[in-house]
């Protein structure tokens, strides 16, 4: 177990980067794909083929783990790798935009921020402090700080208000994290909406506060792509160069292209899995809707040239039939399908950026999408 | 491949019998357990876990399949084995069962029967000759007659006219069946509900026709246990001694002992993995229901003498945690452990009947069963 925590920058490319991240827990390569195990587990995928499509690191939410099974009984039982059987690296977040999107009867102040707990009626604080005091009981090699993150289109007073909130939490968590045992990182989480000027202020001081890592929050809110694209543009750029840049909740495969063409290494999103349920397969030819009718003949597998062996031992007749008849191992099997897609497209942009060949690597990914599947038998 | 069904009795211990069917598309070895593969698919578990828990065979429905995706199609794709990527043997049932107990606007006839699709709400006509080519196109390596299954308790009457349709049936199937490719097999089903003597002349007459093997239908309809037990007890020592024994729908892991010892060959049930979408998990130590409250802060694994990785990589309060969440992964992990269990169940008896010691394993298995898991940590 390493007990420092630390970034390698290897190779940029325009804007885009190739590194290593290390931790108590392993390595992480970036640019990184976080896959989202809410509640100490990933919908409808085993622990061992979350590993084997090549993920690092694992993304677990503090709101949901504190209500249930609660972060005192997860340390008890040894930390939350030991009781996910999950031995690799773990990010958690502090529970703020959770609070925020899910709770019932939300109250928030200077002091923090309570709610009425969905699982047992139970009203709940957390601050600043207890974010941090939960993630250390969790045992996450990096936790984040508590932020408020508000959606967008939103007033240029209330992203600022929000901004503002959310930089006197950072300096509070960065106190309460002191201490923590080696190796366990903190990052810190730019607010400021869609307003190039709050988010530099913002950037300027979180970084005199200074963090292990820092994240660009409030997107993936409800904004166009472009938009996004536009903050991350501005935002990424003022970030120190030698520490590791979190984009929070994004995205499809297309808003990854373009943010780590912006400069961001890490990356969490429950798209693969949520898609996956619903029957969408994500693949080099484009999205494929497995639900459609016309795979219900079609013995092709979904990718005979995929590393995942549930693109390559099924066909699409057959995934047809699991997703119609709403069947469990359907949701099971593109689930990991597109983990995998996910985790190839990472490992792919980080052979093309060490190659020196990124834009060239985007063009040709996109050209492959709007190619738009194989031809039907 | 091989191009012939056939059945080798090894040893007998009592009424027990331990043996290998050899069929197309692989070896079985009796006694045998078959998981349920409803609608091609187990529910929430991987086919090469059913592989690596042991099974030799799985049971696919009829009356499922034929409404969705339909015989036709699962012809044109290659047959079933090819359909769900599963190359060892199956068996697949008539449909009969399953029309009785589940569609609706039935209409029973000598003909057959018909009845009202819950996929499409289609009127859809079930005979003996269609029963027979459904389970020809399906390519399954055992094929079931067709049969009328009742409820027990039920009048002699009404169990005799089920009785004698069904033998009207079983002629029909059989000669439906004549020039099937070679190596399939085609089984009779015994009716004659509780009532010895109606079931011994059902018996005699399916021998008369002569059938691959024999199964004893109609049961785990409802009766208790001891009834199950006697009409197999009764039932099972009149058939060819040369001819596998199957007890169709049967059961619970002391069912599965009980109807071995009394000479029955092959069973089939959807418990292990029912069970364990509702958190109860079978063990060595009786079943242990993972809803318990008992459980959330217990850190031992379910049982680490398992050769189940499920059953030995995760703590009971993990398992605890995603049952209560509903998480799919609970019932992902409590599925392959069930299945793992009856496995381990049927290779033990096995293991004893070949040493001649069934009766020893019987009470060691019952005793270990009703000690009733570990002491709480």
């Amino acid at each position: 177990m390493a007990d420092t925590f630390s970034f390698r920058l290897d190779k940029t490319d325009g804007a885009a980067r190739v590194g290593e991240i290390t931790m108590p827990h392993g390595l992480v390569r970036t640019p990184a794909f976080m896959p989202v195990g809410t509640r100490a587990a990933m919908k409808a995928v085993h622990w061992q083929d979350v590993r084997a499509s090549g993920a690092d690191i694992a993304l677990s939410n503090t709101y949901h783990l504190m209500l249930r099974p609660g972060a005192e009984r997860v340390a008890a039982l040894g930390g939350l790798h030991t009781f996910m059987s999950w031995p690799h690296p773990i990010l958690t977040d502090s529970g703020g935009y959770q609070v925020m999107s899910l709770a019932e009867m939300r109250k928030l102040d200077d002091s923090g921020v309570t709610f009425r707990s969905h699982v047992d009626g139970a009203v709940v604080a957390l601050s600043p402090e207890r974010a941090i005091e939960i993630q250390l009981l969790l045992g996450s090699d990096i936790a984040m700080q508590l932020d408020e993150c508000i959606r967008l289109p939103a007033q240029r007073a209330e992203i600022e208000r929000a901004m503002r909130l959310s930089l006197r939490w950072a300096e509070r968590c960065k106190r309460a994290f002191e201490g923590a045992a080696g190796g366990r990182a903190l990052f810190g989480i730019v607010q400021g909406g869609d307003d190039p000027a709050l988010r530099l202020e913002n950037v300027r001081a979180l970084v005199d506060i200074s963090f292990d890592g820092y994240a660009v929050g409030g997107l993936a809110v409800g904004e166009p792509q472009h938009v996004m694209l536009s903050v991350v543009e501005e935002t990424a750029p003022a970030l120190p160069a030698d520490k590791p840049r979190y984009l929070m909740g994004v995205g499809t495969p297309d808003d990854i292209l373009g943010a780590v063409g912006r400069g961001i290494d890490m990356f969490d999103c429950v798209l693969p899995t949520r898609n996956g349920r619903h029957g969408l397969a994500f693949t080099r030819l484009g999205p494929i809707n497995l639900r459609n009718a016309r795979h219900a003949d079609d013995p092709r597998p979904l990718d005979a040239q995929s590393r995942c062996p549930a693109a390559r031992d099924y066909s699409r007749a057959y995934l047809h039939h699991l997703t119609k008849a709403n069947e469990t191992l359907g949701a099971m099997l593109l689930s990991v399908v597109n983990l995998y897609y996910y985790q190839d497209l990472m490992q792919d942009m980080r052979a093309a950026i060490a190659q020196g060949r990124f834009e060239d690597f985007c063009r040709e990914t996109r050209e492959g999408w709007t190619r738009g599947d194989l031809p039907p038998v």
